[in-house]
């Protein structure tokens, strides 16, 4: 594990802590010395930890006296000083799943500096989608911060997203974005995600491995993407029934059966499986459950997004993390610099791309040859 | 315009008489001073164009004599000679539109050189192209050419393509691909044609521009793209109502109906439209006589892919020139050296993008101020 990804498990616990009320506001979190021996890292990566912590308001520093739990955002000075400008957040879900951590990011951010709030979801449903941003324009959001519904595909929304830069509306798209629009967006690198997950369990030693991704969102279709040249890469064959996809609606429905299938097909049972996100792995663990088999002693386990399923999971999840919050604060920092000054276009600057950050937990581990996974 | 589209436009003109028997095989052409006076362009462009067609075998020289017709491709030595190598070609459409061409591009070059063509169509849907894939596959073939089938969808049939890759039978993509496979492609630029398109007509002094995309395919994505880069680069306010997307279902449903609407709102009528194809134009120039509205004295129109509707229209089409049996030949070359040479990994090659090439034609000119195109 690189030092970035370190000082990003110590940031994030750090927040999982504030968030769950593990630490309360005004609260002495741990010494230096302590956080470093916690999380097995250098003196050094705890204070960059720290560091970001304290620029992001999660902590604040007494000198002299250490280190503390910072106030909750919502109850912070920005709360009572509103400068009446609206921030308009429309992502997929609300409270699902790691949304919850991204927009905490963006609210820490945007109330501290006196902007308020205004979220909807779109349940990854263009129908829905359309709906929400006509309720964004009509409410006159001076800015957007918009998750695309099922970037895979073409969206028929494109009208209301031009009526956006018709009306001089800025915006900014997360986790993915519609290229027709060029819009300035923050995203992880998801093809280099996908390659990370694959080679991390190549280099376990494992060859059949089972790559499972949603088709909907261009997150599934990158994941896949970069899933399949690391298996290039490491000259191992590419087997078609051992790459799965599944829309949103294929998940709810029929997703469970699909995979007992797949890992009851003897000519290809795997030993390792990249799972789209650590939803997907929970779910896979069910089914790993009903088959008897073992993680990671029979089947290694590897998921993105480093959500908190994947922390608090019987067995930890190892993982690719996602910036959720860190994200967040981005997305909103960005927002802001376009609201507040006119002449920038947005559409112009660079985008954010986040790296993926690779956590070894406790599902992968070393092939065992000679040993069929499916007893 | 370019020496490179020069070259293009004077290559493409001495195919197209070759392919419509303007000039049979064996007669002399024209001398490069009278190519050079024909096309009004540089005696060394000639040379370049003439240099391209004897290497692709169109044309061939007799030292101190002239420059001739090739013989037709098919009755040539290599429609006696087969290697028994076979390439599979799956295109949308065989017959409709510029397919022919670039079909005929493939041909020439794998015929002589001892390869057959079997040509397969998917009519742009994925259960078709299912099927397609499905013989390509039972038939054996040793290499594949593929046009991707509603490239801006997911596609569902990723499990043959990845047993394509399985079976290694290598295969080339035209005119877009499935990036999740990172294959090997030959593409047009389309965003920098949506780009120069749009900016033709902002330099004849156009505001008020209709954009026409299929959203089907990626083509269209990104000429949308390329089109909004060039409105938001010329400080064109963008107009929701000006931008249509429409699927191949509903071009062949109610997309005159549409236009009309959209053509005779007062409010926006535009005074130039860019079309996705030279089939859109064709469709366009229909409403536009029911409209009673001429080209290109009320309404501009430019259009891509230059096809013989381009050349052959009653006002010849301003537009953006397709490499056609250029991209075919590539494609052939491509996938032969791949077949040949074993060790040759495709998916590493960089891929082969073509510069869109304007060709400006009768039906764009400098817009008249203080005039509403519907009178």
């Amino acid at each position: 594990m690189g030092r970035h990804s370190k000082k990003l498990m110590v940031v994030e616990a750090v927040k999982d802590w504030v968030i769950n009320g593990r630490v309360k506001p005004g609260e002495r979190i741990y010494s230096e010395y302590e956080l470093s021996k916690l999380f097995d890292v250098s003196r050094h990566t705890v204070r960059l930890a720290i560091g970001e912590l304290v620029d992001d308001g999660w902590l604040y520093r007494e000198p002299g006296v250490g280190t503390f739990c910072g106030e909750p955002f919502a109850s912070k000075k920005g709360k009572n000083r509103t400068n009446g400008k609206n921030i308009g957040v429309m992502t997929t879900y609300i409270s699902d799943y790691i949304t919850p951590s991204i927009i905490r990011g963006m609210e820490s951010y945007l109330t501290d500096r006196g902007y308020s709030l205004t979220v909807v979801c779109t349940e990854n449903d263009h129908a829905k989608e359309r709906l929400c941003i006509r309720n964004l324009l009509d409410l006159k959001m001076d800015g957007l911060i918009l998750e695309p519904t099922k970037s895979s595909q073409f969206n028929p929304n494109m009208d209301y997203y031009l009526e956006l830069e018709e009306r001089n509306i800025p915006y900014v798209m997360i986790n993915q974005f519609y290229s027709q629009l060029s819009p300035f967006h923050l995203i992880m690198d998801d093809v280099k995600g996908g390659y990370i997950a694959a080679e991390h369990l190549i280099q376990l030693g494992h060859e059949r491995i089972l790559g499972i991704f949603n088709s909907d969102d261009l997150q599934g279709v990158h994941r896949m993407k970069g899933f399949l040249q690391a298996m290039r890469t490491g000259k191992l064959p590419i087997v078609p029934e051992l790459v799965v996809t599944f829309t949103t609606e294929q998940f709810n429905d029929d997703f469970e059966e699909r995979l007992l299938n797949t890992l009851t097909n003897k000519k290809n049972t795997p030993t390792a499986i990249v799972c789209y996100n650590d939803l997907v792995a929970a779910a896979v663990q069910k089914v790993l459950q009903k088959l008897n088999l073992c993680i990671p002693e029979d089947v290694s386990l590897i998921s993105f997004d480093d959500s908190s399923l994947a922390e608090s999971a019987e067995i930890r999840l190892t993982t690719i993390a996602h910036p959720k919050s860190r994200m967040g604060i981005d997305a909103a920092k960005s927002i802001i610099a376009a609201v507040e000054g006119n002449e920038r276009d947005l559409s112009l600057e660079p985008p954010i791309i986040y790296e993926p950050a690779l956590i070894i937990r406790s599902t992968t581990d070393v092939v065992k040859k000679n040993r069929s996974a499916v007893s």
